[in-house]
């Protein structure tokens, strides 16, 4: 029997037409980009159409294409790149002063952003102002409480779009477009790493100045990724070298992959329509099948504002790492939070953030679909966890 | 009629049985090695087969191996992660003061070497003391004034161990050993993107810390390197989020790519005393199939120390990528230098420091084999070389 995959948040299954799409680039057309001759040639313009069309199904332009190895990249790229330049120092221009205590550049986020903001920020340390914008119970931002904090010095303000682990979903294009109306010349920069494929995602139009995407998350392979530019940003390269991607990120390019990204863009967002809705509909049959026939159970994250294919749920008295490898057995597959912190022993921030006790958060299972989710599959999985729900229970209730 | 590709040290092509290992993680096996459940643990045990691999065919522990995005992150993370540590600041320990004039650190660095380092080290600017290690017109490193230059603070050597448009190839463990024995604390660096598969490359044994490789030139896809360490050096991450590759670079495992990169650095050590014979005689050949039959030829590089994949020859009286297009016509795909500089009018820094004045930079081709060329290619090429030749240089005379 297949395993029903139910962990599309962490990581999806390749596309075969996105696969066809760069088999090519792995095998005959090779070239370099750089290269002069007609086989650099030819990676060159391969090279170029992806970046044309992932521009266009993202409403940039070509040259606010910056391919790199993933969202992670992506992400410290925009940070370490736009605060970098303001610092000086290490990343930025060499022998420029660090601005006077006091005088720092000022940065917005949140603390339900992924690891590689939080990182990124933590490493610029005591050389930026960063200020935590406030979120609720549902891990939605305090819009009135953002905007107050917008100011002459604010250089940059990056949230997620929509949030890995409990699905809740910000109205970027609204901040945006009131973060630029309080100050002009604030950068402002969503990970878009799960919305794109689940909700309209466009630049053009919106006051986003920057976007996070990644291939592995939308049937594209893992090791690839964009920071997409709505318009001109000033960024400091975190790779220097042979002045690739206009001088933003060198190092030979991954011809392969990029188009492999593009090809996963573009099919994200011609079944947008077609697929969210179902994917939608099944999630709410999961969270619906889930909660009639098991009891305590809860769900973290806005139930209104919300990507259509992440489910959090917490089952009151069971730990859920103990209840995923159950599940496992059962081949049902699904995460306790975000892959990138599963291995770690820490409950997860995000879940602390609103509001569950440690309990809760331990007690946690994120289910996540895919447009390869079938209505099968989900049925498949409510005939296994409403069950094993109830053995881990009993074993729980047996031992203590 | 397949072209000749003599362009192989720019990029390679895939080697089927390199496609085949990674095939299984583009398609079925695509769990996230972070995730819990049987999809992820076998990637993460692909993951980690790929490391110990690395390790053991390059003499380290798999703790060494740092996978990355390709050579240039790899030469940015050590240059970058190395004294970023020193430094603090932006990429460091946050709070940290910057040296005080005349105390940085010390850095032995040469001026033959790729964009990656030479761009890497100019980003650092007056933050360390970088001092250029002289060399002659072969292309060989003044090893006197660099163990001179060996002192106290000197943190870091980093050095080109086969130069890429040259095939100059510096005697690494030697250097390595005559470093250390000055300064057991110097991080030793060399690149080796050029070397794999070409010369014995181990670390253990020798006082390299640290190595950089590279997949894409040796017959692996391009978007993936590694860092590998002889032994612990403390490096701040450029990439910071997940903490992945044990903190020292975050970001989704590209886990197809590793796999990839694993098996090409096993293929390439198992055939490097079977096919280096081969690929040096195959170089001689042409090299003195060139020169025998066109005037006005000069080597670049020095003819004893030198990779055997790469012959640089000056073409009098011709341009390099006149020349290049013309043998394009012929089916000969060749470089007028490293492939990231040739879409960049000066030319090459290499050229420039051996001596060579613009003229004869500017007359350079760059030809570079791999174990895939065949004796026939180069027959086939010297069939077209010298006619090439003759024809672009009567256009010249008669233009002139």
């Amino acid at each position: 029997m297949q395993p029903i995959y139910l962990d599309n948040a962490a990581t999806t299954q390749v596309e075969p037409m996105v696969f066809e799409a760069m088999l090519p680039f792995l095998s005959d057309e090779f070239g370099n980009p750089s290269s002069l001759h007609p086989l650099g040639v030819q990676a060159k313009r391969a090279l170029d159409r992806a970046r044309e069309s992932v521009a266009r199904t993202l409403g940039a332009e070509p040259s606010g294409v910056i391919f790199t190895a993933g969202g992670t990249e992506a992400n410290n790229l925009l940070i370490k790149g736009v605060l970098g330049g303001v610092l000086g120092g290490v990343l930025g221009r060499a022998g420029q002063k660090r601005p006077d205590p006091g005088k720092e550049p000022h940065v917005l986020s949140s603390k339900l952003e992924h690891a590689s903001v939080l990182e990124s920020l933590a490493v610029l340390g005591q050389d930026c102002r960063v200020e935590w914008v406030a979120n609720d119970d549902l891990g939605m931002i305090d819009e009135k409480e953002l905007l107050s904090r917008v100011g002459e010095r604010t250089r940059l303000v990056t949230l997620l779009w929509g949030n890995n682990e409990i699905g809740s979903l910000q109205p970027a294009e609204r901040l945006a477009r009131a973060i630029k109306s309080k100050n002009p010349r604030t950068v402002v920069h969503f990970d878009g790493v799960q919305c794109v494929g689940k909700v309209p995602v466009r630049l053009r139009g919106t006051d986003i100045d920057a976007l996070t995407i990644s291939g592995h998350k939308i049937h594209g392979p893992k090791g690839v990724g964009a920071l997409v530019l709505g318009r001109r940003v000033e960024l400091n390269p975190l790779l220097s070298g042979g002045g690739q991607e206009s001088g933003r990120r060198s190092g030979t390019e991954n011809v392969a992959f990029a188009v492999a990204l593009a090809r996963a863009v573009e099919l994200a967002k011609e079944r947008l329509s077609e697929q969210v809705g179902l994917m939608a509909r099944l999630r709410d049959r999961l969270e619906a099948g889930i909660r009639s026939s098991v009891s305590g159970v809860r769900l973290n994250g806005d139930p209104k504002n919300r990507l259509p294919h992440i489910l959090s749920l917490s089952f009151e008295g069971v730990v859920g790492e103990v209840l995923l490898h159950h599940l496992e057995r059962d081949g049902v597959y699904v995460a306790t939070g975000s892959a990138c912190s599963e291995r770690k022993s820490e409950p997860s921030h995000v879940l602390r953030e609103i509001g569950c006790d440690d309990g809760r958060a331990r007690s946690t299972l994120r289910f996540s679909l895919s447009r390869r989710t079938s209505e099968e599959d989900v049925e498949r999985a409510l005939d296994v966890i409403p069950r094993v729900v109830e053995e881990v229970r009993l074993v729980v209730g047996e031992l203590s």
